[in-house]
C-alpha cells in the first residue's frame, strides 16, 4: 500500500557492530579527573577498586575511535534492537509547523527506556572479570530496571540504592526491579555511613541520585568481589550509548535527511550523548552545523546556571574529582518527577564540549514538560517518561520558532522512554496540582562554595 | 556479527494488506446471532443501531475469506507495527526442553498490547460513517486505553465504563486513558439503568465485563451520533486481530519453522483468534496438524467448564442473543488480576471451532500463571500482562511435556501485552498474597439456569 513511511527501522545485519568513542576526536580532550588527595590525574587502574576493568579502561581511553561491541552484548542488543526512528507526521500537523520532526524511540526496550545500553555492558564486562555482585543508584528507577534486567542477563546479584522520593512515587519501577530478582533500599538508608550521615542530618531527607550513589559506592568497596555500575555521567556510559545515534544516522539516511537540530533531555548525559555524539562526530571532523541541545529541569540547571569546575560526582565525595558543570555535590534538588535529571552535574566530555560551543543547553520548567508530553501522547501515541518531556518541550520550542520564521529545519530528539509508569505525575498535571521549582542564585551560589577551581 | 537471530521482523513491504476472515473458510459456519424477542437470525442491519455499518457487516460476511485494511488504519498500523516474532532461546534452555519456543510480541504497541489492532480498525469506521461519540466498556484497561488512543487519532469523542475492582486496582490505565483525552466512569455506576440496577441489588459489586458492556451499550442507545465498540467476543474483532497472526505466519518462515501448537489467552477471544485463525486455516484447507490453545482462567472457565447454548453477551441482555460456550450472563467472575480475562463466554467462532473439534482449551489458576510470568521476565526480560501470563503458563505446561517425551515441538504463543501497568498485582504475588479461585459445579449450574438452549 502507497503510504508515507512513519517509521524507519535498520535490517538485522546493519546494527552496528562498534560504539563510538567521542574523545578520541575531540580537539580539546576533557580534562583529568583527580585523585581527591593528591590532586594528581587519574589512571585507569585507579578506578579498579570501584568500576570493572574494561569500563575504567575505556573511560580514559582517548585515542581509540570506535570500539567493538562485545558479541555477548550484541546478542542482547538484537531483543529490542533497532529501535524505530519515527517522522512525527501528527506532531507536526497539530504545531503547523514547517520543521520536519523525528524521534528516536527508545521506549520499545523491554524495561522502557534507553538505560538498558549501557546495563547490558557493564553487567557483561562485570561477568566476564568474574564479579558476582554488583551495585548500583537509580533516580525514577529506569536505570534499576534496566540493570536488574541485565544483571538477570548475565547471572549477577543486584543490589539497588533507590532515591527515596521516587521509591515513594513510583512503587512501580521498585516492583519491576524486585520481580527481576534485585534488592531495593530506599536511600539515605542506614545500611551505610554515608546514609546514617545523612539521615542524621536530616531525618526528612528525600534523597538525590547523589547520595543513591554514595550509598552504592560504599557497598561495593565493604563486600568481597563486588563491583559498582554508574547509569550516567561517566565516559564509558555515553560510550555504549552512542549505539542509539549511530543506528539514528543509518535511520535517517533511510529517512533521506540529516538533522539540524539534535535534542536530547539531560540528567548525567547519558541519552544525549547517545543521540548527539555520533551526529557531532561530522560537526568536528567535517564542519557540519547541526546544534545540539541539551534539555535540562529549571530545577536542576546546572548546564545552564552551574559552574564548570572540578566537583565530586557523590554527596559524600567518593568518588574522583570530575572536570565538570555542576551545582555543587551537596545541591539537594527539588522534587520534580523526573527523577533521572536530579543530578547536580554533568560528565567530563558534555561539559568540555559545552565548554567548547560544541553543544547548547536550555532548561525547562516542570509544568511546560508535562504539558508538551500530553500533547506529544495525544498526537503521536506515546506517552512519554517526565525525563523525556524535557526533550519533547525543547523541540516542540524549536518547531514553533520554525513556524515562525518559516524555516523547514529538520529537528531530531531521543525519546528515551516511556511513562507508563509514571502515570499518578500525569494524574497530578493533568489535575493541575504540578508546580515548578527554579533554585534562587544565592542557593546556587552557597552550593558553589565547596567545588575545586580548574586549576 | 554472527549471531543466532532472536527476533525476526517483517520489512514494511511485508505488512499484510488484508485480514484473514476465518468464517469464509468454516465448514461449519458459526450459529446465527438472534433476535431476542422474535428469536430470528440477525441481519447485518439488526445491528446498526449499536455498531458502524462497516463492522456490522464484517460481523456477519461468511463468504470474503480476504478484507482490505484501509488505507487509513494501515497507515496507523505501520506506527509499531510489524511486531517482532522472538525466539525464547533463554526460556527454553531455563526449561531445558527440546520444544522451540516462539512468542509474537504484541506488548510493543504504544499503549503496550494487541488491542490497538482493532481499536484503530472501528475508531476508523466509526469516523468514515459520521459517528461523533463512542462508548465502551473495558476491564483492566487494556482495550480502553487502545480505544482512547484510536479515538483520539480519529478525533472521536470517548466515554469508558472500566469494570470497578479494576478501576481500583490499576488506577494507572485509567491515567492513560485520561491522557489520551477519553472520560472514564467505573462501572456499575448510577449513570445508566444497568448500572443503577446492579448497584441497588449490591451496593458492594466489583463489576464485570458483561455489566460494563450494558453500561455502554446503553449509553450509546441514548445519545445522538454515538455508537458502541467492543474490544473481543465479536467476530469482526477477531478478524482485526488476524493480522496477528499472518504477520507472524510470514516471520515463522523466516525463522524456517512452522508451529506444532499455538497458544494464545482467552477472555472474550480477540488476541487468540489474532494469533490462530490464520494458521488455522491450514487445518481446514490443508490438512495440517497443528494444535491450538486457549488459556483461560480457572476462576472464568466458560470453554472448559462452560455449557454450549444462546445467551447474551451483557448483564443486561441489550446484545442479541449469541450462540457461545458460556457460563451465564450473570456469572461474576472472581477479582483476579488478569481483568481483561474476566468474562462469561466466548465469540460465536470461537465456540463453533471448540464444538467441532479444532481448538482445545485448558484452565489455570492464577498463581501458577503469574509465577510462569516472573519465570519468564526473568529468562526473556519482558514482564507480561497478567492475562498474557495465563498463555505463559499454558506455553510452559507443554514445553515440559515435550521435556518428558523428548519431542521437539515447535510451540508458539502470543504475548499480548505487557505489565509494566499491573505491578501491583506482581508486588502481591512476590509477597505470597495471591490466592486461586473456582467457581462450584453449583455456582456455575445456578448461572446457567438462565441461558437458552440450543434449538
Amino acid at each position: 500500500m502507497a503510504t508515507k513511511t512513519k517509521r524507519f527501522i535498520l535490517p538485522e545485519d546493519e546494527i552496528p557492530t562498534q560504539w563510538y568513542n567521542i574523545q578520541a576526536d575531540m580537539i580539546n580532550k576533557p580534562l583529568p579527573m583527580l585523585n581527591p588527595g593528591t590532586k594528581k590525574p587519574l589512571k585507569a587502574e585507579d578506578l579498579y577498586p570501584i568500576f570493572n576493568q574494561a569500563c575504567s579502561q575505556q573511560e580514559l581511553n582517548q585515542t581509540d575511535t570506535w570500539i567493538d561491541i562485545p558479541e555477548e552484548v550484541y546478542e542482547q542488543y538484537k531483543f529490542y534492537r533497532c529501535t524505530p526512528l519515527v517522522r512525527a507526521y501528527e506532531l507536526e500537523k497539530a504545531l503547523d509547523t514547517p520543521a520536519h520532526i523525528y524521534f528516536k524511540n527508545e521506549s520499545v526496550s523491554p524495561v522502557g527506556s534507553h538505560k538498558l545500553n549501557s546495563a547490558l555492558a557493564q553487567a557483561y564486562y562485570c561477568k566476564k572479570e568474574g564479579v558476582t555482585n554488583v551495585t548500583t543508584e537509580t533516580g525514577a528507577g529506569q536505570w534499576g530496571a534496566a540493570l536488574s534486567y541485565a544483571c538477570k542477563a548475565f547471572g549477577l546479584e543486584l543490589a539497588v540504592y533507590m532515591v527515596k522520593i521516587s521509591y515513594q512515587q513510583k512503587p512501580y519501577r521498585r516492583s519491576i526491579m524486585q520481580t527481576f530478582g534485585a534488592q531495593v533500599t530506599a536511600s539515605p538508608s542506614m545500611s551505610t555511613r554515608a546514609g546514617k550521615d545523612i539521615i542524621t542530618k536530616d531525618p526528612t531527607c528525600n534523597g538525590s541520585l547523589g547520595t543513591a550513589i554514595s550509598e552504592a559506592i560504599e557497598l561495593a568497596m565493604t563486600t568481597p568481589n563486588c563491583k559498582y555500575v554508574l547509569g550516567s555521567v561517566m565516559n564509558h556510559v555515553s560510550l555504549h550509548q552512542t549505539i542509539i545515534g549511530l543506528e539514528a544516522e543509518k535511520q535517517m539516511a533511510m529517512a533521506g535527511e540529516y538533522p539540524d537540530i539534535v535534542i536530547g533531555c539531560f540528567g548525567g548525559g547519558s541519552n544525549f550523548s547517545g543521540i548527539a555524539f555520533p551526529f557531532m562526530r561530522h560537526n568536528i571532523l567535517e564542519g557540519a552545523k547541526t546544534q545540539f541541545l541539551a534539555a535540562e529541569p529549571s530545577s536542576c540547571p546546572k548546564l545552564t546556571r552551574g559552574k564548570f569546575e572540578y566537583d565530586y560526582g557523590d554527596e559524600s565525595g567518593y568518588t574522583p574529582l570530575l572536570p565538570m558543570y555542576t551545582l555543587g555535590h551537596n545541591f539537594q534538588p527539588a522534587n520534580i518527577h523526573a527523577g533521572g535529571l536530579r543530578y547536580h552535574g554533568a560528565g567530563t566530555i558534555i561539559s568540555q564540549l559545552l565548554k567548547d560551543g560544541y553543544m547548547g543547553a536550555v532548561d525547562l520548567p516542570q509544568t511546560e514538560t508535562f504539558k508538551a508530553g500530553v500533547f506529544f501522547a495525544r498526537h503521536e501515541g506515546i506517552i512519554p517518561a517526565p525525563e523525556s518531556c524535557h526533550a519533547i518541550a525543547a523541540a516542540i520550542r524549536e518547531a514553533n520558532k520554525c513556524k515562525e520564521s518559516g524555516e523547514k529545519k529538520v529537528i531530531l530528539f531521543n525519546l528515551s522512554g516511556h511513562g507508563l509508569i509514571d502515570m499518578a505525575a500525569y494524574d497530578q498535571f493533568l489535575a493541575g496540582d504540578l508546580v515548578d521549582y527554579s533554585p534562587s542564585d544565592e542557593d546556587i551560589a552557597a552550593n558553589l562554595k565547596d567545588v575545586e577551581p580548574l586549576q
